[in-house]
């Protein structure tokens, strides 16, 4: 499957009084690529998928980002990302964070490790949540069944 | 009843660009300054307060902010909170932000006016909210009753 | 001079945990609806606006938000923005956010108004801003001069 | 040294639409320990060491977290922050996300590493950051020179 990409503009909040991108703003980009990733693969929105699959979301449990070039409001970046692994209720997601360069190319802006689990509420606890098989069909959405 | 107070300190990730808070952050600390005032008159965390009255939150409906003397991190602030009216559903909250100044006093940095709802599960869509009736015990709690 | 309109993806990250945005992003949507409307008029994105007309950038001073019907996670939304007046050197803002409808047409999600002010640095501190007058080339782009 | 330890509280706005620490938020948490720990050991603010140094800030190029136990709101969680490493110009953070237990304790519930930069501003270009040595009498600070 060919990374999904997506255009973001860097705006005038997500950045600090360096004049830089805050980076926890970029895990919050790097989020919602995630479920961008996920539905166009599903062919659903994240609300479907949560109410589709009965889970209560697919938390973070591990991840990495890696910041090799700045970038400031008003440019305009691309994320493209791929889920790289399915086991059986985690999986992982890679994203790279492109810029446009002076030479008409893309220079890699920053870097992302995800590790994610598919979790539904405990059945004793709706408060708790639980590890819980990740469908077959959608590993298989993914060509990685 | 007394004003509620509760200290905050500017951080780094409040300020944007110009070094200075960015406002969206301001309307995040009076948030949980409403949070804290009722908490401290009804002597329940929110969630508690969510669970015990069976409500779904207490969502914005309209607010007002007013900046008077920017911020930056490392500022050691006071937001001084008081509910201003209850209605059957809907209350007013009015929240003053101070900054110490020179002279061993205060500056007023920021004002907040918020008009909140209290609100259950609509019965025939628990997706959808409908505003219900304040119970007279949290009013009283106020000594506005 | 038309309303400046620009789509908005509602993200997981912009929700509560009542399932709803979290109000203050929705002034962070309207900030940079209010760069993307001055980019747009001035053509300039907001960095060069701030380095062309040597200001420090353009602060909130006062902003209210009315919240009619709630949007949450997955949501496509419109901000239209517009300026509503030019004075010497503040100038204001209305922002009204659009969701779709069952019936193909749109309805008020939120409204936003804005006054903000043109600031440079004081000549004095480097770290003070100072209202400035806003440029008659500037006010003459909107068609308000 | 001993671990800089602060407390915190998670707000409503922490929280995403499952009810939980939105993961950036713990980065912003994380970000301003950092700052915390900074401040602590060289007696002087964040702006003050920015002044002092004559820096631009302290980037971060490489940090991954590991989220074990969820948080919610009104939970009051300690971050404790010590540095591991000081190199010429990089320096290694380790924070602990500390969540008090029913049985008296705390139970640990996230842990975050960070590889930061202490930066100038470029010489021939003040939009730019270039890494520049950390001084000596700030390694000093940490016992770690």
């Amino acid at each position: 499957m060919l990374p999904h990409r997506r255009g973001v503009t860097i705006e005038w909040g997500d950045c600090d009084a360096a004049g830089i991108v805050f980076y926890p703003r970029y895990f919050a980009m790097f989020d919602w690529s995630t479920a961008s990733l996920l539905a166009h693969a599903l062919g659903m929105k994240k609300a479907q998928i949560i109410a589709h699959y009965g889970i209560a979301g697919i938390p973070m449990v591990d991840t990495r980002g890696k910041f090799h070039v700045p970038s400031t409001f008003g440019d305009e970046v691309v994320i493209e990302s791929r889920v790289e692994r399915f086991g059986r209720s985690s999986f992982d997601i890679y994203h790279r964070l492109l810029k446009p360069d002076d030479a008409g190319g893309e220079v890699l802006g920053a870097e992302c490790w995800e590790t994610r689990v598919w979790v539904g509420r405990h059945p004793d606890d709706p408060a708790r949540m639980k590890a819980v098989p990740i469908p077959a069909e959608v590993i298989a959405k993914f060509g990685l069944g």
